[in-house]
């Protein structure tokens, strides 16, 4: 189909109100770029590597919109495929193969659980002889490889999983099989289509003796000609919210024989004869399952800011009505409802920015003393993780969702890239543990820290405001106070300490009156997760806002300082008004203070306005990254839809063909009667 | 590919559990199905239509799923067709033809625009002799018609669309334009591809002079094959969230000459000679926009519904964990988290039902003096249509995704029903008026309400509570006050008369200071929502819960009664525990009563579980249009699921395409070097 409006905004200027937007910020848009990014020399190797993926034709998108499941799967083992070549090509590191996949790539791959699950879980789980065996197969991507542990019936109580493996010692070989419908395995990424090999987790048997669950390398397909293996029966599970791209799989063995050596032997051993000898295990599944949970912190900070370079940018281009009665339309950003909705998503994005960074920080900082057995430190940061996995997804999903329905129904269509950056936050949620069990972890940690507290043991860590007293705290006076850091994180230590502790009593009390335990649980679980929720906020608050403003104020310019202090004020401001409740209960504000608060949020809206464009600029997507019509450098936006819509392959002929099978019938009266 | 197990639901006993839930009902399901269809014979009708309709084999939805959107439009078109011929041949009066669309068949039509807005403007706009002409032609489907408003750069202000269209007087035609890029008509339905006809706004003019926004009808396509007519330019705008078998389009007019009598002349003329008289219009335009309003409340609570009967069954069906170290793991609808993520639902999903149907009475009770020009009655509904057309929305929205999430990992599949009624749900808050800009009309009335109030007025309806005191009220001072349905209704009213007063106060200041009417309306607008929207759910509380009940009290049994009772106690002590900063703000309530709402909250939990399921299976929605493996009636999931899998079109081969193009390759180490 033919334009009729010239539609190349690669030729055309920048849209003039975002060029008069970019004039307008106080701070130095790079700089804050280096800081994004880790450094200068960070952003320099970022953006080089962004020229050789972006310039690559496998990595031109423009039709992924169109594709369906199978092409998408098609198109995303194509992907992969190539950037295995460029990795071993241009020999990346782990992380910057990581840069490439998660940020640059925006994650669109095939085979992320070989890389992600399937090679760390060889590493960990594997004797050294195993590793000598099959890590040099998998590193060379002469298998491919999933793990495969979630079942139909069983996602979070691994210890029913149903799958049996069971030892012939005659054959010195396992037998695997999947006793039930619901034992099917069901979920693992890469299972349905790509894997040659998977990492299964079954129920070992010995004889009449049952040893719980453990790890097996399981062999799919052939690798002569990639056909399912006999008694293996898998296949795709079938269309889901997004990442259609990916085979997630389901699995079925029956009476599926493995040599005695694929069972994965670093923690437990079967001998020869049948012996089962169980090892001194470490931590290391633990610290992986950490690692993950800080990735997703580092993802939400990802999609949600996508989200947010889009939703600031159109609605710095988007004008539409006016207060007045005359007059010109004014840009939507003008309006104090839209930046409600936009300028604290801005605010929480840099907070998920500073937690994420803080986590991985702590994270490889710890590692080693993770591993060598620091149960204090490995319960810490357990809690901490399982919370910020939760809390960080959750407030990306909200206001990744916020954003799109800021762009009234233009953010209802795909080339909006919002509905896409919906359905992404919405995977955090759901993926490595679901949240209500993950809150349920931590609040189990912080009740163990409160006893700890209230039997005067000095707590430590992100705990510690547990054992402090907020009694004689310096209360918001003026809004000259909502500016003040360490005056509002007293006021969320306050608010969290009562309402943990407060947690704390009824359960307590109901142990007391003579509830079993599990009952007791239950019956206070509402509450429970409300306090680890409570506890993470004040967590994130503490990281992103005092914390990191303390590190940057020596080394950042005053001008970027004095603008990150007003989203850190405004995340926590907007955090106390839309819970206000919590507080108030608590006492850690009062009515009075409430309005207060109100008016300091609104003065920090207006005084963020000039800032907004650079703010998002400074994150420095790449349009093809964006991929969204509405987000785009130079805001020609309406140029952008049209050519998007102009591709629909609905208009590649002028007539559909439902117009000759039923709409000809219809518009003549000659459809046939019934 | 063969099933392993076996998968044929239907020949297989009802789940135990989901058997034994049914025997713990108090109340008599049909009973409650007579309610919510509005008869008995209301019910019996609709069954013999679900039956009549879903025997149809052109109704028969099971590749839906994998369908592309020119596959699923083409789809649609059939259906339409059909539907068509079944209402002629049945015919269905538009209560039945309207059920059918919405609650049988869930909208997946492609001609709704025809019937639901073309046909009506017809009747609003046409003259007595232009109806003559064109409305025959459209009951019969001589014509198929949409209504080509919103452009690409506007959708709110209506005032400044850009579609132009010139009288020229020497031919007796208007001639029209899409001047800019940013004045393509984009988003109407069943413009891209379907339509032979279009109601057109656009700015008129007639010589030197221009008189505003008129409606004209331009045909789009040729009668003879559906090819465009010259100088229209017309296809699919592209890929959205959902609705894909919706073809909405763009529309550019280049030149395209109309005769005279296609303006459509009930509200104005333009006489041969090219005068322009103004007549005087009536109040239909708003009677129609209220009319879709009150139709979204109702639409509201059908995704709801749907959503709430997966989730319930579901979480009786899935087993998983124990809060015990051994014993059988628990149904998930025994934590008492999955209770509070679900029940709540089903508490919102009543008070949307009985908010709507109060709605509908309404509105067909003062359709007359509406018409009429009772100015004081138009203003209190369009306020309160706007409210409930965004609130009810929004809840509906807010829970259906609670409720996804609560299904864990399945929840993400498409097969779960969920994914496709979290799209249906945000359609809702897009379409039909932006809500922040809807809560602001809201508002406006509300704050003439309280004006009136202030200055000692008697204000009525439902802004009654304005002029009313709350310092006297009863206050909670124990769990059985919080069954007090009038006492809680009280609260919301201090509340909200609180925070509107509050509001009020504001901008009169910040305009007795000083400032202009637009600039203090923007710095009070997110004030303005947050009045509007407790003002809303006043509503809301104030129709459900006190005066549905009190109508049933005469007519339902007192087992039903009792049960509904506890639904609407929970849903009011639902939102004040949710939004309890609003509560304790305005001294509507303390941190002690609080407390004692949310023990009242967790008791209530408690005594609505044994009704749950039944509570759902009164909604009576038929395994086919509830689309779902994990909510259907008889709660075999596993096997539905499998099933399900089983159709995946990835899986109609052993080995993908891609191995062959690209795994291969890289599996034996031969992928082409770079």
């Amino acid at each position: 189909m033919a334009a009729v409006f010239e539609v190349d905004a690669s030729s055309m200027p920048v849209n003039e109100d975002l060029a008069k937007e970019r004039a307008t910020a106080s701070f130095n848009v790079t700089e804050l770029t280096h800081i994004l990014d880790g450094g200068p020399e960070k952003t320099r190797r970022r953006k080089e590597l962004e020229h050789l993926v972006l310039t690559d034709p496998v990595f031109k998108n423009q039709d992924v919109l169109y594709m369906n499941k199978s092409e998408a799967y098609d198109h995303a083992v194509h992907k992969s495929v190539r950037l295995i070549q460029l990795r071993k090509k241009y020999l990346w590191s782990d992380e910057e193969a990581e840069l490439v996949a998660q940020k640059i790539n925006a994650s669109e791959e095939a085979f992320t659980l070989h890389r992600d699950m399937f090679m760390p879980a060889l590493e960990r789980l594997c004797t050294d002889e195993q590793k000598a065996k099959w890590l040099p197969l998998a590193i060379n991507h002469h298998i491919i490889g999933t793990y495969a542990q979630t079942e139909l019936g069983h996602g979070t109580n691994l210890m029913k999983l149903e799958t049996t493996a069971t030892f012939d010692a005659n054959n010195e070989e396992f037998v695997l099989n999947t006793p039930r419908i619901s034992s099917m395995k069901w979920w693992p990424g890469a299972l349905g289509k790509s894997s040659t090999h998977a990492i299964v987790l079954a129920q070992l048997t010995i004889g009449t003796r049952h040893y719980g669950l453990q790890a097996f390398i399981v062999p799919l397909r052939s690798l002569e000609d990639h056909t399912p293996l006999p008694g293996v029966h898998v296949g795709d599970i079938g269309p889901k919210l997004t990442l259609s791209h990916v085979d997630n799989g389901f699995l079925i063995l029956k009476n599926v024989r493995i040599p005695r050596e694929n069972m994965l032997m670093r923690n437990a051993i079967v001998t020869r004869d049948g012996k089962f000898i169980a090892l001194k295990g470490d931590k290391s599944n633990y610290s992986t399952m950490m690692y993950v949970r800080v990735m997703i912190t580092r993802w939400a900070f990802g999609i949600l800011s996508r989200a947010i370079v889009t939703g600031v940018r159109y609605s710095a281009v988007r004008r539409q009505s006016s207060l007045k009665l005359s007059g010109d339309e004014l840009q939507i950003l003008d309006y104090q409802a839209q930046q409600y909705k936009i300028f604290p998503a801005v605010a929480a994005m840099y907070s998920i920015f500073f937690t994420s960074q803080r986590m991985t920080k702590a994270y490889n900082d710890s590692l080693p003393e993770l591993l060598n057995g620091n149960n204090a430190l490995l319960a810490e940061f357990h809690s901490q993780s399982s919370a910020m996995k939760a809390l960080c997804g959750e407030i990306s999903a909200e206001h990744v969702e916020i954003m799109r329905r800021a762009l009234g129904g233009h953010g209802f269509m795909k080339l909006s890239g919002l509905t896409d950056l919906h359905h992404a936050s919405l995977v955090l949620i759901t993926i490595e543990g679901e949240n209500t069990v993950l809150y349920q972890q931590t609040a189990r940690y912080i009740l163990k820290q409160l006893a700890a507290a209230v039997s005067g043991e000095h707590v430590r860590g992100t705990s510690a405001y547990l054992g402090q007293s907020f009694d004689d705290i310096r209360q918001i006076e003026s809004e000259a106070d909502c500016r003040d850091l360490d005056l509002l994180l007293n006021l969320y230590k306050k608010m969290a300490q009562r309402i943990v502790s407060q947690t704390g009593q009824h359960l307590q009390a109901d142990l007391e009156a003579g509830l079993p335990k599990d009952e007791a649980w239950n019956k206070n679980m509402v509450s429970l997760v409300r306090a680890a929720k409570v506890s993470g906020k004040h967590a994130i608050t503490s990281f992103s806002n005092v914390e990191a403003l303390r590190n940057l104020k020596g080394t950042a310019s005053p001008e970027l300082v004095t603008v990150l202090s007003k989203l850190c004020c405004l995340f926590s401001l907007y955090v106390i008004e839309t819970n206000s409740g919590h507080f108030l209960e608590t006492e850690a504000i009062s009515s009075v203070q409430l309005e207060i608060i109100r008016r300091a949020e609104m003065q920090l809206l207006q005084e963020i306005r000039p800032e907004a464009v650079a703010l998002v600029d400074a994150v420095d997507v790449p349009d093809e990254c964006l991929k969204s019509a509405l987000g785009c450098y130079d805001g020609n936006v309406y140029e952008r839809m049209y050519a998007a819509a102009l591709n629909e392959p609905m208009n590649k002929s002028e007539v559909h063909p439902s117009y000759y099978k039923y709409i000809r019938g219809l518009l003549r009266g000659t459809v046939s009667k019934l």
